[in-house]
């Protein structure tokens, strides 16, 4: 049968989602995880929603696998988060249909960038917020982000690397706000390709601080050229807020509650 | 010269604030910032206002020391910064007269402990929030605070390692608050005994969770025992807000901007 399942985890203590010899990684974790507790000579191998970069968290990342076993939907739970180490929680797990499918079947993925705007660097916030010592201008990233909204060719915010079949995708939604010291940045879009929001938040920094107009954005994009953009920026603040499904797949959709992300989601 | 100095720091990547050979901690830490910022050959010693335990963490400590050389204000911030890890920041320096010291000085010092409540332990918020996943009662937890404010004897909530001179202390204030699935308990005192707050928090839960009434903290108190006490409560939600003294010192009052305490304080 198949199952979905929900977890959270702190990025900077894996190099990323993806399952990799030698360094330590949130799928090999949560499959040797989900192995051992179904105590089966046969591995589980998952496949997530969206892949996750080092040093990039998640508050909601959905997976899917194949389970050769039955077992109560919260005993996937607390069985699985019992072999995971403090860093990753699996917070629900659902049988679903064979149809299910965690990447394909996303039509939108939520990020949110929390950065810390003071002149002295972060500490208690060391590798969960990105930091600029420099004042923003709202107004500004506000029009620089707008150019973006829409279907486009984000080729300009695409990391050489990037395993995706197409550079084009669809941004739905950015929202900049501000909560005392901290800047909070929303995005909503069907994908992302990698590295896409580190290299959108480099550039709208760079406008926040003046250092081009707000136009500056739309010849980035039409430029269809890595080095249009700015350098791509840190991935301490970066939160993958998760997927969202058809309701007809009748998961949870929200993000589990959590305290560090100043305001609240308003899309 | 003498100079005061406010910092935060993780507790959890620390052996606590005091100085000991072979484990990370604070001070040595601190010391070997300084003492490389100021280069010369004599070390420089500093004396805090409220040492941490392994695990708590601090968003103003306030710590003084004497300097054989004079530096601008904003100089020592950053040139300290530069010497420290990125788990570890000072956030401002003033320099002092010669009378003031940043223990025998505090007026009154600042905790806050964030507690969640949720049947999945924490993952990204692993060692920087205590966790619960049985529901706990406001109003005992309330009334049972209430039996511990002003001054006391506190030797049932005192670690057998204490240093202090006296048990007596005296608590001005216990807030409890909920913020969703987060709970928020601030304390306010003259000075805390070793383990205090995390013995309080251990008694607390105990009656939010329906484990004893409101009125067996009085019995406790009394008892003047530690055995008659709950176990020591983890130490991952425990912040030390920082220390107050007399406005005639001139020093920043204001703990830092911190989005990861839920709520205000609002003493």
């Amino acid at each position: 049968m198949k199952i979905a399942m929900g977890l959270s985890y702190v990025g900077s203590a894996f190099h990323g989602w993806q399952s990799q010899p030698d360094v330590a990684n949130v799928q090999d974790t949560l499959e040797q995880a989900l192995t051992r507790f179904v105590a089966l000579d046969s591995p589980i191998h998952t496949l997530c929603a969206g892949r996750t970069d080092t040093g990039v968290h998640a508050l909601h990342q959905v997976v899917h696998f194949d389970s050769p076993v039955q077992r109560d939907e919260f005993a996937w739970v607390r069985g699985t988060n019992t072999f995971l180490p403090p860093t990753v929680a699996v917070h629900w797990a659902r049988e679903v249909n064979d149809d299910f499918h965690a990447r394909n079947l996303a039509r939108r993925r939520r990020y949110s960038y929390v950065l810390l705007e003071s002149v002295v660097r972060p500490s208690l916030e060391h590798a969960r917020v990105g930091w600029t010592f420099q004042s923003l201008n709202l107004q500004a990233m506000q029009q620089a982000a707008a150019e973006l909204l829409g279907e486009h060719d984000f080729t300009s915010f695409r990391a050489a690397e990037c395993q995706a079949n197409s550079p084009v995708k669809t941004l739905y939604h950015i929202g900049i706000s501000q909560h005392g010291p901290y800047w909070r940045f929303d995005f909503e879009g069907n994908a992302f390709l990698h590295h896409m929001i580190r290299n959108i938040m480099g550039c709208l920094i760079w406008v926040g601080q003046g250092k081009h107009p707000a136009s500056w954005m739309k010849q980035v994009l039409q430029a269809r050229d890595r080095d249009a953009a700015a350098p791509t920026f840190m991935a301490d603040g970066l939160y993958f807020l998760g997927p969202q499904y058809d309701a007809d797949w009748n998961l949870p959709r929200q993000t589990p509650a959590f305290h560090w992300l100043p305001g609240a989601w308003n899309a």
